[in-house]
C-alpha cells in the first residue's frame, strides 16, 4: 500500500473547491504520479460549511490554526487570498514544518522575500504555480527559460476580466460600465472589481514574474500602474482606425539602466500576438536573447484551471514527500539578495486622445506643448461629425521618452481646454 | 568558494556549441540559480576540432568513451542525434553513475521505456526538455498540466522546418519544390530534409509528448504519419478558399475507445491558434478537462533556442547535485508502465483533392463512392477555367470515420479517371 499524506485547503472558495475536487475525483491518477496518496484531510472556512459540502472524509474546522495544528494535516494549502489571515496561515504551517501551495499574488507579491526565506531556513517547498495566470505553467515555464538564457522582456495580459472587458467593448461597440456590467453578470467580474480595473492584480502578478525572469527582488507598491477605468468607446474606435486594439498589459524590460515595470493599457496591433488575445484568457510573451519570443496562452482563472494548478504543485511536492528529499531552496529573485534597479521605460510611440468642446487653435496648442518637448508627431485622428460640444481626437508621437510625454501632458492639462484630462496609451513598435 | 561541475558536451554541433556558449558566457548566473558552478571540461566529436572551437579550459575527445569516462566530466550532455552512438552514450554515462541531459527526440521516442528505467535505477536524473519544441518548455507544460488535470488532447506544429515550407507556398505562392529549396537556402531545412517532411521528426516528437500527457507508453513505430511532400499549390489555394490553411500537425486525442495518434496534414481555419503559427515555429494546443486550452508557442529548433533548453535541465541536474539530492524518477508514460490503447481517430470532415482529365461522370463517380460508404458531401469546389486535361477539384465531407473515407479513396483510386492519387486532409472542426 502507497503511502498517503493528507492535505488541509485553507479557505475553501472557488478555487479551493476546485483543488479538492480534482483531489477526489482523479485519486489513483494523482497517486501514481506522485508515488504517495493525497487525500483532502481538512478544511477550514471562517463561516460553517453545511456537512454535504465537505470532501468525504475530511475534517471541517472554523478556526485556522485547529486546520495547521491538525497531525493529519501534512500539506497545506493556502487559497484564502490577500495578506491578513493567508500571511498567518504560510508562517504557521512552515512554523509547524509543514509544506505550503499557495494560490496567493497578493501575499507573494507583498511578502514573498520574508514567507519564502522561512521556507528555506525550514527546508521546506513552497509550490505558487496557481499564484499566476491560473493554471498556465508560466511560473514553471519563465523559471526555466530564465535558466537558460537571459530574459529581456516579459509582456503579457495578465487580467482576465479586464481583457474581457476591453473585448466585449471592441467586439459589441460597448461603453467601460456597460461592459463591466456585462462581465459581472457573467460572473468573469466579482461584485468589487476594483483591483481587476485598477490594474493592481496584475501589478502583482507581474511582480512576481520580474522576480523570476530577472532573478532579482523589487518594491511591488513602487511599480507604476494605471487601470483601464479611463477607456472609453471612443478609445477602442480610434485604437481600431490605427489597426489595432487596447491591451492592458504587464511590462517588465530590461534596458541598460535597469529594469522598466509597469502595468498600463496599450496600443497593440490587432494581428500581434496580444492583440489577439480575446476573452477571459491571460498570456504571456517571454522574449529571451537565446530563445525568441515565446507565448503561453490559457485560461486565467477560475476554480478548474487554477485549482488544476494547486493539484500540479501539490504533486510536486508529494513526489519530494515520497522520496525523502524536501529542502526548499528559494525562488530566483525572492529572499534578501540584490533588487532590481528600475528604470522608464525606453522610448516609445505614444497615444494621446484629447476630449474639447471644439474652438479654433485647440490642436496647436497640444502640438505646440508636443513640440515644447521635442516630440514629433506621427498622426492625427478625428473621426468626422463630432458633436462639436464634446469632441474627441487623437494625436500619435513618435517614439519619445515618457517624460517629456508626461511633461506635455501636464501642460496640455494646465491649459483649461480640455473636458477631461488627457488618456494617454502606449503603443506597441514591433508585434508585441 | 563554490562547488563546481563538469559538463561533458558528446555531439559538438548546432546544439552542442550553443549550449557550451551560454554556459560560458553566462556562467556567474547560471552558479546563482544552481547553487554550483556549471564548467564545460571537455566537449567530443568525431572529427577533430580546431583548436579555437574548444571552449577555454576543456579537453577535447574524438572518442565519447573517453568523455564519459574522464573524471572532470560529472554531468554528460548528448547532442549527436540518433539511436547510434547517442544512445550507448546515455547507457555508458548512466551506468558510469552521471547524470544525463540530452535533446534527442529519436532516441528517446525509440529507446526511452529502457533508459529511463535504467536511470531511475541508478537514481540519476536524465533532463530532456530540449528534445521537444526546442527552448519551448513544452516538457515542463504539459508533465505539469497532466499533474492537475486530465489530458484530452495534445495536438501541435511540432516541425518547423515543414510550416515555413507550408507558410512559403502560402504567403509567396510557391509550389513545394521551390519552398523546400528556398527553405534550404535560408537554412532552415537540412541538405537531407527527409525526416522533416515525411513526418518521422514530427512523430517522434509526438510520442514523447503523449507519454508525458497520457501517462502511458506507446510504440512510436505505430503512429501513423504522413509528411507534407504530396501538398501542391492547388491544395494550397483551395484551403484558402475555404476559409483555412494547411499545417502539418501531430495529434494525441483521448476518446472513448483509446487514444488516437497522428501526424498528417491538416486543413485549419486561418483565424484558429494553430492556423496563425507561421514560419519556423512551434506551437502545441493542450486540452484539459479544467484547464481549458492552452497554447505554448515560439522557436522551434536553432542552437540558441535548444542549447537554452539544454542548459536549463543542467541547472536543474545541477541544482539537484548541490542538494545532496539525485534520485531520479522515471517521468510518467516511461518505463516499463501499461501501453495506451489506440484507437481511430474521432470522426471528422475530411478534403478530398482529385486530379484528372475531365471528362462527364467524373464527380459522379466520386459522388458515388462516398455514399457508398455513407459519408454525406459538404461542399464540392472547383476552381472555373482550369486546365480541362488536368484538373483538380476538392470535396469535403461531413463527419465521417476515417475506416469509411479510406474505403472510398480506395475506390477512387482503383477507378483509373486520376491522374494521381486522392490527396486527403483531415478538416479541423473547431478553432483548433
Amino acid at each position: 500500500m502507497r503511502k498517503r499524506v493528507g492535505v488541509g485547503i485553507a479557505g475553501y472558495g472557488t478555487v479551493g473547491r476546485g483543488a479538492a475536487e480534482i483531489l477526489t475525483s482523479h485519486a489513483a491518477a494523482l497517486a501514481e504520479r506522485a508515488g504517495i496518496a493525497l487525500e483532502v484531510a481538512a478544511v477550514c472556512r471562517r463561516r460553517a460549511l453545511p456537512a454535504d459540502e465537505v470532501p468525504p472524509g475530511a475534517r471541517c474546522f472554523q478556526d485556522w490554526r485547529a486546520l495547521v495544528a491538525c497531525p493529519q494535516v501534512g500539506i497545506v494549502v493556502e487559497t484564502i487570498g490577500g495578506t491578513g489571515d493567508a500571511g498567518e496561515v504560510v508562517r504557521a504551517a512552515l512554523e509547524a514544518g509543514k509544506p505550503v501551495v499557495t494560490a496567493n499574488k497578493n501575499l507573494l507579491a507583498m511578502h514573498g522575500d520574508e514567507l519564502f526565506a522561512l521556507a528555506a531556513e525550514r527546508r521546506l517547498p513552497m509550490g505558487f504555480e496557481a499564484a499566476v495566470a491560473g493554471g498556465v505553467p508560466v511560473v514553471r515555464a519563465i523559471t526555466s527559460a530564465a535558466a537558460g538564457d537571459e530574459i529581456l522582456a516579459v509582456q503579457g495580459i495578465l487580467n482576465g476580466t479586464a481583457n474581457y472587458i476591453l473585448g466585449r467593448m471592441e467586439s459589441a461597440g460597448l461603453d467601460f460600465s456597460a461592459a463591466l456590467a456585462e462581465a459581472q453578470h457573467a460572473g468573469y467580474a466579482e461584485a468589487d472589481p476594483t483591483l481587476d480595473l485598477n490594474g493592481v492584480d496584475a501589478r502583482d502578478k507581474l511582480a512576481i514574474l520580474a522576480r523570476l525572469a530577472f532573478g532579482a527582488g523589487l518594491d511591488t507598491g513602487a511599480i507604476a500602474t494605471v487601470g483601464i477605468a479611463g477607456i472609453g468607446a471612443v478609445d477602442v474606435h480610434y485604437a481600431r482606425k490605427l489597426g489595432g486594439v487596447i491591451r492592458l498589459l504587464g511590462s517588465a524590460e530590461r534596458g541598460a539602466a535597469g529594469v522598466h515595470l509597469s502595468v498600463r493599457p496599450w496600443w497593440v496591433p490587432q494581428q500581434s500576438l496580444l492583440g489577439r488575445v480575446q476573452g477571459v484568457n491571460n498570456a504571456v510573451v517571454l522574449t529571451g536573447r537565446r530563445i525568441g519570443r515565446q507565448m503561453f496562452y490559457g485560461p486565467g482563472a477560475g476554480g478548474g484551471a487554477t485549482g488544476a494548478a494547486v493539484v500540479a504543485d501539490l504533486v510536486d511536492v508529494a513526489a519530494a514527500f515520497a522520496a525523502g528529499r524536501l529542502g526548499g531552496s528559494t525562488p530566483p529573485g525572492f529572499g534578501s539578495g540584490p533588487r532590481l534597479p528600475l528604470a522608464p521605460p525606453p522610448a516609445a510611440p505614444w497615444y494621446l486622445r484629447l476630449t474639447v468642446a471644439d474652438h479654433p487653435g485647440l490642436l496647436a496648442r497640444a502640438a505646440g506643448e508636443l513640440a515644447h518637448q521635442g516630440i514629433n508627431i506621427d498622426s492625427v485622428v478625428q473621426e468626422p461629425g463630432m458633436d462639436k460640444q464634446r469632441l474627441s481626437f487623437v494625436i500619435t508621437t513618435e517614439p519619445a521618452a515618457e517624460a517629456a510625454v508626461e511633461a506635455a501632458e501636464a501642460a496640455m492639462n494646465a491649459h483649461g481646454d480640455l473636458l477631461e484630462p488627457v488618456l494617454r496609451l502606449r503603443m506597441a513598435e514591433e508585434q508585441a
